[in-house]
């Protein structure tokens, strides 16, 4: 046998030296992340050509890997964590979310059962609790009673898990065991998130028994749609089940009337799902809290930390109103992972409410940000980001140049300079190239449409300011066609 | 306004502070990890016991939630990272794993465009076909041909991908379209892993369109039992589209014949997906790379870092032969994802590779790993690893008190005392308790039987004979009805 002394593992004492290394080089990309442009100018295969062909035969030195990072890496990120980063949505971070989760890869554990580490379960059942209660979310949602929640990767996951769960209490677990032998129908705004038609095609549902219902000059759902749609389907034999609605549409941030649907859902036994992706943690906020007006009649919930709440990708907070759907719409239980503990009851086993096995301890990072920003700390960023929104929208709404085809109720505007599409798509580029913000599009009521989403964690006054200046200056001089701006 | 002095955010400076105690308590964990019991003793509720009701008002001081990662936490962990972890499967992580996981965490990207962030993408892309190169993978699945390789969270994804990917290819995108409007039918052995059924399940195709085949003495799939089962459901008109063989089962590492299942596979058009979870790791030596013999006729495979290439979870590496039938099985565009990269066709955007939208940057930690230990470090562990399986193998078979029920190939003995099930049963959960090591069970042949899988980063010659001493003692004092042992 090989002697045991040979070994090529870091030891915890190279570990110590050069995590310091890590954490200060963190800490560096912190303060200087203003300096890089914003969206990564590198070109397609700009990255792969700065990499040998093949892995490594020997051992390199940690060293090397940090200086590649600079050198190769770098260059080809665009910066979410930059506070001039208004494009599609936040996904921002913090101190505290890091660490939770340096904390989460340095243990290592695998949290798929109750027994495979209870704190990892634990923990993220008591915390989904402390969420609940933080947002005054409906009681159906808390652990003590049939529901509960979990933290899912993503408000992708957490969509079809719910599109499961109504599957199966629409045909009776007819679905899991024999497949979808009924043609179930599924309903949703225009402007629903793409996750909810990529879970319709995933779950075997057909996109076309997806209906894709049109919506409102605010851009909300239309509940007398889904009314006549539902009544439709039922007289061609069809089977409604699932309605999903949205907090805060990703292309201009609609509100659904939650409360409307939900009566309609309950008094037609549909499955409501409910997308709060963003804005819902504005609800951290009582003056915020309108917007989950309803959400008692919703059967699932979901909005994403990861994205609005200082807490690194993936943290996604998803709620059921009766858990014993979600499970027996997802439960496997083979010989090799039975146990005493899930055989009592008396515990979750969290590989049961979602698509994977496997977890993480993804509470840890929810459990320090919570506590290092108080719900205090949390509410104070979130108005302070409305805020700057709500005055980026006054500027907009002032200038005889912008307009602002949409109302802008927490920290999205959707604006456009009058100019027409040409030159708001001129616009975009121009300012995207500068390197010096981020923003994104959409198209509403068939307008070419910018959208400022204020969100990361470091976002300012004086970098909404300059945005704002910058994007006056940008149309000033194209409008001139004065290209000189853009070198 | 308010001023923007006020601010909760953890600093720079402070998060260089608190980031190097986290970091040395890490280090801490690794140097104290053997004086924890393996499996933790916490009952069920005892973790949430220990916490306050409701999130806190006010920011707390991160020492004290570093006092309580040690009050709270560490008595409900099950410790993964134990060299004395046998149980399930290894879940290892290393150092350059961890800071890869942190610089991620601290980068903070969305990789689900090319254009969110090139080098998330890019680097993925690339390190996929380094371990394509590192395993001398089929050519079929380079980025460089019409295939590729994507990193996921779970082998349980892939399986679900390339059971949605079998779906579009057998069905002409009727399925995505229209749902399951046939009898769809796929296959796997009875000892394929739990995600197989899962993944079914959710598609919408149905448990009982799963046909679950016996398997042979040695616990491998037989495929003339495909074969004449295909046979069958053709016959009544059902339409066969995918079947899922295994490198290395969960319950007792048997390996199915790849290459016989593929050829047949090629013939009836059907999808051959092979799931090589643990020991897909194995083939990064050269002797072991038999295990992929025939692998060059499989449309897709995965095999997981995060269990056996000290990669901490999540981080599966997923290769499909044909990238086009898995885009068009995931892919949705809407317009506020719409760019020029993207449009161009020159990218990949590995939303479409995958269920959720959000990614973060897994492929820093896989990197950091393979340039850290080297094609030749990772030969290295992977070799003692599986000598430290074959000697306890061989300790097994020279004991006249245990027997081992199926060959141990790898690392992985399954093995079992010959005074009988309820002996073998009382003997884990003494084993289990006694907190020096954690073992699970599996039923093969009808009979209960104990898993010794040897995997965990530092697990040494030492632990393994430490381990067996303790069984063997335990076993003794049991048999002579002496409980002290476990006290």
């Amino acid at each position: 046998m090989m002697s045991d002394q040979e070994s090529y593992h870091m030891t915890p004492d190279q570990f110590r030296r050069w995590g310091h290394r890590v954490v200060d080089w963190i800490a560096d990309y912190q303060e200087r992340v203003q300096s890089f442009p914003v969206l990564s100018r590198v070109k397609p295969g700009d990255v792969r050509a700065a990499l040998p062909g093949a892995a490594p035969e020997h051992p390199e030195s940690f060293d090397a890997m940090l200086h590649d990072l600079d050198r190769v890496i770098l260059p080809g990120i665009t910066h979410w964590q930059s506070p001039d980063f208004y494009a599609f949505f936040p996904s921002n971070n913090s101190g505290p979310s890091i660490l939770g989760e340096m904390i989460s890869a340095g243990l290592g554990v695998q949290g798929m059962l109750w027994a495979t580490s209870p704190a990892c379960t634990e923990l993220e059942t008591h915390i989904l609790d402390w969420v609940a209660g933080m947002l005054e979310l409906p009681a159906t949602f808390r652990s003590s009673g049939t529901g509960g929640g979990v933290l899912q990767d993503s408000a992708s996951s957490a969509a079809l898990c719910a599109l499961l769960a109504a599957r199966e209490r629409a045909t009776n677990l007819v679905s899991n065991e024999k497949g979808c032998d009924r043609q179930l129908v599924a309903y949703t705004s225009s402007q629903a998130h793409s996750s909810i038609e990529k879970a319709v095609k995933i779950a075997g549902i057909g996109r076309s028994n997806l209906r894709v219902l049109d919506v409102d000059n605010t851009f909300a759902f239309r509940p007398e749609l889904l009314e006549e749609q539902v009544a439709k389907d039922r007289a061609l034999g069809r089977v409604p089940f699932f309605v999903s609605g949205t907090l805060g549409t990703t292309s201009s941030n609609a509100f659904d009337p939650i409360a409307v649907l939900g009566k309609f859902c309950r008094e037609q036994g549909l499955w409501l799902h409910v997308d709060g992706a963003m804005c819902g943690t504005a609800a951290v906020c009582p003056e915020f809290r309108w917007i989950q007006h309803g959400l008692e009649l919703a059967d699932s919930y979901c909005f994403n930390p990861h994205k609005w709440m200082f807490t690194n990708f993936d943290c996604s907070c998803f709620f059921v109103a009766d858990r014993s759907a979600l499970i027996r719409a997802l439960s496997i239980l083979p010989e090799y992972l039975r146990n005493q503990a899930t055989e009592s009851g008396a515990v979750i086993d969290y590989r049961d409410w979602q698509i994977p096995l496997g977890r993480r301890f993804r509470a840890l990072k929810l459990w320090f940000v919570i506590r290092y920003y108080g719900v205090t700390g949390l509410q104070h960023h979130i108005r302070r980001h409305v805020e700057l929104a709500q005055q980026f929208s006054r500027w907009i709404q002032d200038s005889s140049d912008f307009e602002q085809p949409v109302p802008a109720p927490f920290n999205l505007v959707c604006f456009a300079h009058r100019a027409g599409d040409d030159f708001n798509r001129q616009l975009l580029q121009r300012l995207n190239e500068t390197g010096r913000i981020f923003l994104t599009h959409t198209v509403l009521h068939g307008r070419f449409v910018l959208r400022m989403c204020v969100g990361q964690s470091q976002t300012k006054n004086e970098h909404v300011r300059n945005a704002w200046d910058l994007i006056q200056r940008t149309a000033a001089e194209l409008k001139s066609g004065n290209s000189s701006i853009c070198q």
